[in-house]
């Protein structure tokens, strides 16, 4: 995101800036390059005032007084000032220990990630807060992946229960899962999965130790 | 071990197993191939009724009246006898969110493993249960490692103390280190080890999701 740029935007025209996105996006696929706010606000009907204002809030260079904006960097601006692009950030679902733990851990905010909220089933978790981290209910992760535009999702859930995070979570908007529950999810092929096996790190280790003991000695 | 070796076994000959260990290393460095319970009391200066039932207690197979034991399988029943093959158990330091998720874990079981005790530096946590496994004081590393015979040291400290808990493992007979504390441990070359970088694994979903994101859209 644009750090120059303050967020002072009306909320009417927060809201205007997905159905802009949605245009700009059908206009790059019909080959277009560029974009006048003046045509956009034709093609919406709505006024070229307000669309020139809304634009300007969102681009990060002028546009051209004759031609408009160039649309690829328009949409990557407005895909940016939505969160769209949002690589940094995840939910962790599942706050027992080791949602805990990751939720705690200090080391993320040194690769500029952070996981900036909790779900878990249990309603005397949901409402409560770890590392400053507020904990939701586990019926809210569609929701709530959705309003904070995370795309990456991580589960220290039982195994029984993370297939259905899983699906909440893709609905939500989610597109890359860091899983720790020890189980195969199902995942359409565009989604990115990290499985991180906890007993097979452990096992691989006991298993080299074991081959070192049983290598020939002196 | 063998199980089906009851470990009905007195307390002075148990004493004496680490001392015949040594004296049978001796011998199969010294080339040779078989012992007999009384070459082996006549080199240690004990009685051969004793050192035959000791021997006896260990050993998987029954010595050859003539030639006595096969020095390699009595050795490594011996080693199995004491523990010092023990690959499947670890202790871990440091009973944090992570300590406690591991300790917790219950999926090391189906690969035949277990954490079988804890260490914190913290006097409140020292001397609790967690999942039923005890948890020692931090001071405690070296002797109780050794005493427990395992070999595989589980480190979730914070950084600051991964060091000074590595060497105390290391002392303590540890051969195998699975390291969660974001710093690099100075090792021997012998001690087997695994970094577990969670914040890397963070970095590496959100770098890929990143490239997914900027690869070429229609």
């Amino acid at each position: 995101m644009d750090d120059a740029k303050p967020l002072s935007i009306s909320r009417q025209s927060l809201q205007r800036m997905p159905i802009y996105l949605e245009n700009l996006k059908k206009l790059r696929a019909a080959g277009k390059s560029h974009v006048s706010a003046a045509f956009l606000a034709g093609e919406l009907g709505l006024h070229p005032v307000q669309v020139r204002k809304d634009l300007a809030a969102v681009s990060s260079v002028d546009g051209n007084p004759r031609i408009g904006f160039a649309l690829a960097g328009l949409i990557e601006d407005m895909e940016d000032f939505l969160g769209c692009n949002n690589a940094n950030e995840a939910v962790v679902v599942g706050v027992g220990n080791l949602g805990r733990a990751l939720l705690s851990y200090k080391n993320f905010a040194g690769y500029g990630l952070s996981i900036i909220a909790g779900f878990d089933s249990d309603p005397a978790v949901a409402g409560t807060t770890v590392h400053g981290k507020e904990i939701f209910s586990a019926s809210r992760i569609t929701e709530l992946c959705g309003r904070f535009g995370v795309h990456i999702g991580i589960i220290t859930t039982p195994a029984s229960s993370a297939q259905e995070v899983c699906d909440a979570m893709l609905l939500g908007g989610i597109k890359a899962i860091w899983n720790f529950a020890p189980l195969h999810l199902n995942i359409p092929d565009d989604i990115i999965i990290t499985n991180e096996n906890l007993a097979a790190s452990f096992a691989a280790l006991s298993g080299r130790l074991r081959q070192q003991r049983d290598a020939p000695k002196l």
